[in-house]
């Protein structure tokens, strides 16, 4: 039954992508363990003298991101960063080359394994969305089954929504979460008809992930990544709420600070055009001064002290979240443990909380600029963390008994704050509110919905007021062609209308053009893919859009040597008819048979012999000569082209031309008369109704009054690039997406610009 | 700043409707509380004669049933029901009458306490929905300040959506599942912009009613609504995943046979006719009845012991959802108390979870039939979580000592299958899987991620294979101009084409046709609710559409009275300066400014004596003979009328009709002159682009070639409600919602009859 197997096609390529992805996942982890264990074997157990401590701490650090950087630069430049930019704009619907493909995949992995396991304070959530799209990409190419999906461009969309999905449940193994997080982050409309897929792919990855976990690993069964044990009988007081909001909008403002910071950074490397070029000659130097100078503040003998460098990130974040205030006294022997790896005997745990933070803060900033695969979340998530934990340790220390409440005490829980840290930062860095689901199944703890929905939407609030998101920002640093979403809270967007940023120099084409004219057009507009068809230039009638190629293949039908050779060898056969007809009594018997379409080709070169008998002004004259070069031979005959030359002059009627056919040769026109051919041929109108173009009968057309609003929906939610505007059926404008663009960056900008705003009023 | 109070009018909007949904739901819920406890006052304090307690159990439901009831039926007939499904419609663009009216909102809110109160097996997340979007739309309209925000019809939508959420978000306290829930029922193609909206709106509502509890009722703090204290530490083995997901299926046969019985239970009675007249006629009676029989059978002292007929709904899923396994010897006495509700001394526990759950199968679907509000949601989750509390307490039966794991037994706890059942049966129903979610947040515990979502996926694949969703069964059931979803798995979407469904006859109007062929083309389609307009009716090129509305009034303007009197007195005018201009030599020295407007008038009533005066065939004498009726003055002035009767037949140039213009007397045409001179008016033809009508120049256009899927995509997404299809800018048919909503039958019907599809093949 073809549904059912249809039905079966679909959850069978889920299953095979999240399997495949697991897998993938597992390696990677798998990798990325041994790298780490080598390095801390490297650095505890060959030597005590520090000196050989501190090379061993660095040297495999800097070799590996050497290594990928190597392997990016000659390999799949395309496998660098982090992958969602470039999947938003291809679920936009513009397609980039080369993401997609085996070698992105490898590249990918590999760089994302070294890059890990030495340790950069990077993550790995970006990565995945990539790796897991590629994987859907080339499972549907590579297995015959699938190809059915891809048939469909908007299937296709839909599978390649429902990767991404996948992938960032396999990377958090968060299901629910990182559905809701990839429809945040790569789509601006969502059809629910989809969410199906989404959730049972990261279903499908986030089990095999953790099944994969307890049968290979020891893990215990399938729980949260960084569990935390806080007690749900009474998680905090509603007054604390406000804390929880203070804490958010703080995160906030970083958030958006961080997004600026970056965005800057790259902007000023690549400014300043001396040190841009030193570094792309040597590329490796860049890459290994970072990696150096980041696993040097990191020597846990050195600075790294300070920043709990020689805790794994899982180790940091399940610590960072555990339920003890570390500022007490009474700690049980474990916790004392922890708490001793947040101070050293110069610091509190406070210094060093701070120091985490900007250390995370501004290094995975720099780090980010290293041409190697690299998420932004994990980073976001411990900044937030190390944040939210130095606010919550902050507040248990100004209410060391807690909050009254009737008359019971509640203590504070800084892991309450921690949690909240992570999931507001995270949040305003990507702009998103799911990333509050993601925090809660990774931490496999809800009880905290309310306090850290607060916080997310005050922090979402103030970063998306000051600085669009990470992945927004990279777009605009990459300048991919994608469409920013327009700010929610902008009245403008209402306001604006089409006539306001529509090109009204429209360049078209019409019915009845000259092969010549359209020539001209083609030429003059080359970045034009498809061009409006009218009725009449003075009508303006909008009629369809014709693609550049097809314009392209009918002028070259019109002058191309298929055609010409037909003409030249029908006007000989008619010509040789003629000889006969000369020696016959009646012409008609000899026809072979009365071919509608040869006969009007008959006429119509009989009209032209007519037109030519008889001259009357000067183009006319050229016209002559032109015919008169029409029945040479093909110039790889020497003794046509003789004759053609002897020719030129002659009348068209002369003996002369009246060449026999000699048996297959073909029959063409000389190199003059197939100038004058083609100047000829060109000069007449084309009759679109009856060419063979195709015509696009429906292009997207919008009026002048339509919203810049609805413009940005109908181009992001059906991935147009260009839009005809029209006045009662005649065509008075474009749309394009740069167009777009501009208008939707104009109304961001007085967003971004709050003061010269407020000037304006 | 405009900006800046567009953003703070959406949040304070959001703020305002959560705080009064909060005092609402508040309100209710106290109502509720204060209901429940008179009955069981009344039940136990009073008397203890059996008789008189079934008595005092059994009025107060049937009592307030019946003034619900006769409240719908006499105030508002749209508060009965769901919501849901009425919110669907409107939100896809077809408002429906009174649904948003303040006198909805009031029956509503009194209703849905007392269906509530009286213990009937009906839930309130529907009718909260409906009651978020009234106070929504009515805030909107009351408050001064948020009258911008339903200027614009689409952010109207998004508000609407929003406060959809919000009623969610305080029926379950449950913001995260309640913007989830909201976005899988109520819509289909989801902007993300409008995300934040939703998840804000939501947490306001569920901080506030749960701040509310804190406050007025004596919670302790704001936390889950039913907590579960269930271990994180080793919730469950991998392989009773394989358990989760049996439950899961049988969960989703369960819901679509549920679906399928309460739909056709509602077109049983429906095609009873008889019945249905009595009932009409008494519209108490079946109400009563059932009221009379819920109760009946809830009597805690007869059946009702059997099912739990005691426990309050909230106490009902806290105990269905506690963490012991109930078939255990040795039980601490608070355990013990939980598992002599649900066994008596006739019954074990399995029994009377069977009796609970068909119960509230069979009585929630007879329940819901009554015109009362109500939900689906909270019976649907007691359904499901009594079959999976069933099935747990049986697979911990067969499996005593719980399954191994390694060295240790993993017991199996109850409680989790509770959780799967009850998400996996309410996801079946209504078709989503973020109903998981909502299971999360309102048990305040995610250990159970995995198993719930594998439930519920596989729940919902098995019932959307066999059923619609609930609300989609309604929407069937009331005809409600709503368009299903396609199904996701068919392929048909893809391979089906516009000019496989579109009407070819279509309907138009043209440039150039007479206002009295406009007048039949109205008076033929009295449906049409606008018309296309085409250039000519033989090159068919589709110019826009055209209001009805406008149409008619093109004709009232050509015909109208203003229009005629302007005519009668013009060529009054004309006509005294024609006899001026007798006596003068140069008639043009008087004309006192030569008004462009004025002059061709002039010339055009000229034209038409000119005519006039040559008279040449049978028609023209017609016409003749309207003009000479023309100069007759308005019937209220006797003279005139006698003038007009004796003029009839007199030519247009005699004396007699020179009439002196009376003060400012109305000049009018006579009843015949008026009815020629509307049928030369009639048979001119209409410039449509000089003419005043708006014409919308962008009607909605498809392809012949557009697939299915794409039309249902526009459709949904634009709230569209007709479409032309043009080839090459020629109309050639259209594709309204009818015919849409057949082709989506069509293919959704093939799902439904497996059989058929299968001998097709």
């Amino acid at each position: 039954h073809y549904l059912s197997e249809r039905l079966s096609k679909d959850w069978i390529f889920l299953t095979a992508c999240g399997i495949i992805m697991a897998l993938i996942s597992f390696a990677m982890d798998e990798g990325i363990r041994l790298f780490i264990k080598a390095r801390f074997w490297f650095y505890n157990d060959i030597t005590g003298d520090p000196f050989a401590r501190y090379f061993a701490w660095v040297a495999i650090p800097v070799l590996m991101i050497l290594i990928t950087t190597s392997f990016i630069h000659y390999w799949a430049p395309q496998a660098a960063g982090s992958g969602i930019p470039e999947m938003k704009t291809i679920l936009r619907g513009v397609p980039l080359k080369n993401y997609l493909t085996f070698k992105t995949l490898v590249v990918k992995v590999l760089g994302l394994t070294c890059v890990l396991g030495s340790g950069m304070p990077l993550g790995k959530e970006g990565p995945y969305v990539h790796i897991a799209s590629i994987v859907a990409h080339l499972l549907s190419k590579l297995a015959t089954p699938f190809r059915s999906i891809y048939q469909n461009e908007s299937r296709s969309t839909e599978m390649l929504a429902a990767a991404c999905a996948l992938g960032l449940g396999t990377c958090f193994a968060a299901p629910i979460g990182a559905v809701l997080f990839s429809i945040e982050v790569t789509t601006t409309y969502f059809a629910v008809r989809n969410y199906w897929r989404g959730f049972f792919g990261c279903v499908v990855g986030a089990s095999a992930v953790r099944l994969l976990a307890v049968w290979f690993q020891g893990a215990d069964t399938v729980t949260a990544v960084y569990p935390t044990y806080i007690s749900t009988e009474f998680p905090f007081d509603s007054r604390e709420l406000v804390f929880f909001a203070l804490t958010g909008a703080l995160c906030g403002l970083l958030g958006a600070s961080f997004v600026w910071v970056h965005r800057h950074y790259v902007l000023f490397i690549r400014s300043s055009t001396k040190l841009n070029k030193f570094l792309q000659k040597n590329r490796l130097i860049y890459p290994g001064m970072l990696a150096l100078l980041i696993s040097t503040l990191t020597f846990p003998l050195g600075t790294g002290q300070f920043l709990g460098g020689d805790i794994s990130t899982e180790n940091q974040l399940t610590q960072l979240f555990s339920n003890f205030t570390w500022t007490e006294k009474d700690l049980s022997e474990k916790q004392a443990k922890i708490v001793a790896q947040w101070s050293t005997k110069y610091t509190s745990i406070f210094s060093n909380l701070i120091y985490y933070t900007l250390y995370h803060y501004f290094l995975s900033i720099i780090a980010s600029t290293m041409a190697v695969p690299h998420g932004m979340f994990i980073p976001a998530l411990k900044i937030g963390s190390g944040f939210g934990r130095l606010t919550g340790e902050f507040v248990a220390w100004m209410f060391p008994l807690g909050v009254r409440y009737g008359n019971c005490m509640s203590p504070i829980m800084p892991a309450a704050y921690a949690i909240v840290g992570a999931a507001s930062f995270a949040g305003s860095v990507t702009h998103s509110i799911s990333v509050a689901v993601v925090v809660f199944e990774i931490t496999g703890q809800i009880a905290f919905v309310v306090p850290v929905l607060v916080a997310v939407l005050v922090a979402n609030a103030v970063a998306s007021l000051l600085q669009p998101s990470m992945y927004e920002s990279v777009i605009m640093i990459k300048k991919l062609p994608y469409l920013p979403d327009l700010l929610y809270t902008s009245s403008s967007m209402y306001n604006k209308q089409v006539s306001d940023f529509m090109l009204r120099d429209v360049k078209y084409i019409w019915q009845g053009i000259t092969y010549q004219r359209l020539a001209e057009v083609l030429r003059m507009n080359k970045k034009l893919r498809s061009i409006p068809l009218v009725d009449s230039p003075e009508k303006m009638i909008l009629i369809g859009s014709v693609q550049r190629q097809e314009l392209v293949k009918l002028i070259e039908e019109q002058i191309g040597r298929e055609k010409r050779m037909e003409m030249a060898q029908k006007w000989r056969a008619e010509e040789l008819r003629e000889q006969a007809a000369e020696r016959r009594p009646s012409r008609f018997e000899v026809v072979p048979a009365p071919d509608p379409q040869k006969l009007s080709l008959m006429q119509n070169s009989r009209q032209l012999n007519d037109s030519l008998n008889s001259v009357h002004s000067n183009s006319e004259a050229c016209q002559r000569s032109t015919f008169q070069s029409i029945f040479k031979n093909s110039s790889d005959s020497d003794l046509d082209l003789e004759l053609g030359s002897n020719e030129h002059l002659q009348p068209v009627v002369s003996p002369s031309k009246r060449v026999q056919l000699i048996g297959d040769r073909v029959v063409d026109m000389s190199p003059e008369g197939k100038r004058l051919w083609e100047l000829d041929q060109l000069s007449r109108p084309i009759d679109f109704y009856s060419a063979s173009a195709r015509i696009d009968p429906s292009p997207f057309q919008l009026v002048e009054s339509t919203s810049l609003l609805r413009v940005h929906s109908l181009f992001s939610m059906m991935g147009v690039n260009h839009a005809y505007v029209t006045y009662i059926g005649r065509l008075v404008g474009v749309v394009s997406l740069k167009e777009l663009l501009k208008a939707i960056e104009d109304i961001n900008n007085q967003r971004f610009e709050p003061h010269a705003a407020r000037e304006q009023q």
